[in-house]
């Protein structure tokens, strides 16, 4: 896809996490070339931030914002993404382009899945594709410098929901890379100092959101309420410790 | 650091997996920028692949090429960047921006995270930066278009080295991402045979290295000495399961 989007196909595209500046330049191609973009907005949110992110290059072209829901109903969810799969299909057929843009990596807890799924046996594969983006986790841990692995180190990605899943990886895993830590934020706090990780644990809100963005180095001066507001825009990174080498 | 990079400063710069393409428009900014670059080159190959993916913003630079070493011997590693450290904190302190560049994200299983350590405490923090870049297996999933992650799911990434720690990880997560996975290949093929999870086990050797990328969907397709020839630049995606919702 290095001479942008073909006739026919279709992309799901990730913008990375918020900033124009973290698009691939793939990603950025697709989006420009494309002769129509799918641009997600949450029903709580007052506009589409995949959209933000992608802005610079969406100048003149046709966008269609949809509005997903944010509960956790799995047929009001389905049933959304099944009238953009039809779109998608409808305008593939036609012989035309479609860019669905997404935060993030469209693989990683993304709108993208189940646009996917839909589309899987009514678009052949080949013409169907996906552009990695930078997630969240790593522009959060971009903010602090430190390594997330080392040589034999592993790296739990998963939501901040489950805690007494948190708690079992912690004993398993080097480093955790916890998503919508807001919600839950006190007792994972709880958690983490219990088990003196707090200070080895930063924490990201609104990451790469402009101004929106605050970034905490040790968890322990996090403000459990501001970190609740943040929601699901919060990420926390857990430095459990280092394997060493081994053979 | 939208307006490229500044003096006095250093860039650990991830490049992505090997194409051009995928380099962040950020990325791209801070190599063209940058007034010196440093480009790693294992010892064991015959030019730098990450400085192939930034190519097309190198041109006319001062690049510097620097071979580090591939065995586990952590004296030898720390020596060879203990030199590069040296001399980063030598062109920063005379006001010229350098950066180093590394195959996938920094803070990956990267040659980044030798360098950020030893510069801590010789460059000023708010001299330091990590620019994010697309990992492998973000790469490897892409290939593919299935999900890593949905709603409360669980990924690992972890080197396929130690067998029995990827057992255990198959019990608590919902996919692994397996770096590494040349050099065991014969005896993973059998524990994910043996677990029922081989038809749901992709791989993908030298990912986005050009015509070298091999992409095969059922890891009991994949012949174990081409496994065991691609050494470390083999990624395996296993697809162990879903969670579902939870409250």
């Amino acid at each position: 896809v290095t001479t942008g989007a073909q006739p026919g196909h279709f992309y799901a595209v990730g913008v990375g996490p918020g900033a124009p500046e973290l698009l691939t330049v793939q990603a950025t191609e697709v989006i420009r070339t494309a002769d129509l973009l799918f641009a997600p907005r949450a029903e709580t949110a007052p506009r589409s931030l995949a959209l933000e992110a992608a802005r610079p290059w969406v100048d003149g072209k046709e966008v269609i914002e949809h509005v997903y829901p944010m509960s956790r109903d799995l047929d009001r969810t389905l049933r959304c993404w099944s009238e953009v799969a039809d779109r998608v299909v409808e305008v593939c057929n036609a012989g035309r382009s479609v860019a669905q843009i997404t935060l993030g990596d469209p693989l990683i807890y993304s709108t993208s899945a189940y646009l996917l799924g839909l589309l899987e046996g009514r678009l052949p594969r080949e013409r169907t594709h996906v552009i990695p983006g930078i997630s969240a986790f790593q522009a959060a841990a971009s903010r602090f410098g430190e390594p997330l692995l080392l040589q034999e180190d592993r790296l739990l990605l998963m939501p901040a929901t489950d805690l007494r899943a948190v708690e079992e990886a912690l004993d398993s895993c080097e480093t955790l890379a916890l998503y919508k830590a807001g919600p839950n934020f006190p007792a994972l706090k709880e958690l983490l100092t219990r088990r003196g990780l707090a200070t080895e644990s930063r924490a990201v809100f609104y990451v790469d959101q402009g101004d929106r963005e605050t970034v905490v180095r040790d968890l322990s001066a996090v403000d459990p309420s501001f970190a609740q507001s943040a929601g699901y825009m919060a990420t926390v990174i857990v430095h459990v410790g280092r394997r060493k080498w081994t053979r």
